[in-house]
């Protein structure tokens, strides 16, 4: 019989659990809030609630999971479960998995977030068949992940695939540490909000102009490119192009088959896709720029939860 | 009884060869010029001519050397033993492998200096016993090479470890081709003379404007720094700083146990190396960044042959 797998994607917002078959198939799901920076304890307790409330729609109990994979903003270490920091939670050195795993008395892994959705689009998703791949997650911040030759890579220190901290324009502008111009401070929907607002400015004929600047999200700055904004295109032909510059430096670096777009920020569609995929055409090596497939995430929400729970199965059975 | 390999190393001007053991101690060697643009059966010709020299030497003949090792810049593909280009050698679409093999007649495989000197160092030189690492070589051109978890990484298409042509500066300079503010158009000695002749003339109570703009080479850049020329350290302050920068990416990427800066200009040393790590330190994530021992190559120009012997040999036995 097929192993159970519970696994959740944790965001700053919302918390989302599955339970999955060895197939990764998701046969229940459960979702809450998490709330404004809530206690850690707090958060496992909804974790728990939302756990007993899928296992309720499957009538299983805990005793019939295998193991628990979390999917969550980092950085983190993986191998030791702990969490060091999400400026969004508002947590610091937290213990994520042991916390859970006591809580549910069921074997419990942590995992980065885009590393869960890199390895869910690798086995579940876009990436299927390829052997070398990574991810970019346009959120709040760019999160990343690197599978090589069909493993996820790590790194010694469990930090490999912050993609998001490659720097694209040194001279650029800063998000979270003092890293100028990198793939985050550039193509984050932060940083796509943070266009707008200057952009607004700048072209008061601009449709971005007529919404309070406070207001401003992504999805706002779609629905003006979409209507035709020339201003509101030109940011995300910089971020497809910014975006475009890293996918050469990984493509001339590494020679991967596969790179994902994924996270909020894909809805732009095209609008990134096309001036990214002209700036890989243009600087990579004519052989690897040829072999590396730029493609959208396929699974949305669910790669998080379906990687979380590959990788959890992966460490239970020691292939990690 | 430890079989002997034979490895040479192509250059632009001059061509050597080894003779070594299995523990990658060179026995023999010998070397002379190729000439300028040489037809590549001249240049065959003149490596059997050295290959016969180091054997004389041993008292060996070609029949007691298990295989054939060359390293040459590329581009080239190790797989099929053909080099696709060598702008210095003015070749395009040359079997190497397979001509210098039917000279020989001993089986010979092909590789790239870069990846050479990289497999070198780490077999022989400031890598052993690291598991993950990369080189970036500065000569006429900018070469890398990519060790992960001990193993050359070179991707489907044999065209991974291209460190050069990562960017760093994407409004910067071009060299090759149009990849504007690569490693290689910023960091190569080719960018060191050029960026010294615009000094000369930018700043004409520098050094640099004493020597005629033709006869620059990076050791006068490197001759004016150390008699504390500003405009020939601060060219080599921003070679560093952009090495830098490319070292960060790698390191958030792929978090390296140790990168190793080779080649013509790692004579200028801590003018080069300060800066860089100052510039990786700020921008690597800090467990990444604290990882990330950078250092430079300690075999010099045996490098390129012991590295070349040894994936030679690793060729031989499968495990390539």
């Amino acid at each position: 019989m097929s192993r159970l797998i519970l696994a959740f994607d944790l965001g700053g917002t919302n918390v989302r659990c599955g339970i999955l078959d060895e197939k990764f198939e998701i046969l229940a799901r459960a979702k809450t809030e998490v709330g404004k920076r809530p206690a850690p304890e707090a958060a496992v307790g909804k974790m728990k609630q939302i756990a007993d409330e899928a296992l309720g729609q499957l009538g299983k109990k805990l005793g019939d999971i295998a193991c628990v994979g979390i999917g969550s903003p980092g950085p983190l270490n993986s191998q030791t479960g702990v969490i060091f920091e999400t400026p969004n939670l508002g947590w610091k050195d937290v213990p994520l998995a042991k916390l859970l795993g006591d809580a549910l008395g069921r074997p419990t892994f942590l995992e980065n977030d885009a590393v869960s959705a890199c390895w869910g689009e690798y086995v579940k998703g876009v990436g299927q068949g390829v052997q070398t791949m990574f991810i970019f997650t346009l959120g709040t911040g760019v999160g990343g992940g690197l599978i090589i030759g069909g493993k996820v890579w790590k790194g010694p220190d469990d930090i490999a695939g912050h993609l998001g901290h490659m720097i694209v324009e040194p001279n650029g502008p800063t998000q979270v540490f003092d890293n100028p111009g990198s793939v985050e401070a550039l193509c984050s929907a932060t940083a796509c909000i943070k266009a707008a607002q200057n952009a607004a400015v700048t072209y008061p004929e601009s449709l971005l102009a007529r919404i309070p600047a406070d207001e401003i999200t992504g999805a706002c700055v779609n629905e003006c490119a979409d209507k035709g904004d020339q201003p509101a295109r030109d940011i995300f032909e910089r971020i497809g192009r910014h975006l475009g510059i890293a996918c050469a430096s990984l493509a001339n670096a590494f020679n991967p088959e596969l790179g994902v777009v994924g996270g909020g920020l894909a809805f732009a569609g095209d609008k990134i896709m096309a001036p990214l995929r002209k700036e890989l055409r243009r600087r990579a090596l004519p052989p690897a720029g040829k072999r590396l497939r730029m493609e959208f995430a396929q699974l949305g929400d669910n790669a998080g939860i379906i990687g979380a729970a590959g990788l959890a199965l992966h460490r239970l059975d020691g292939k990690l």
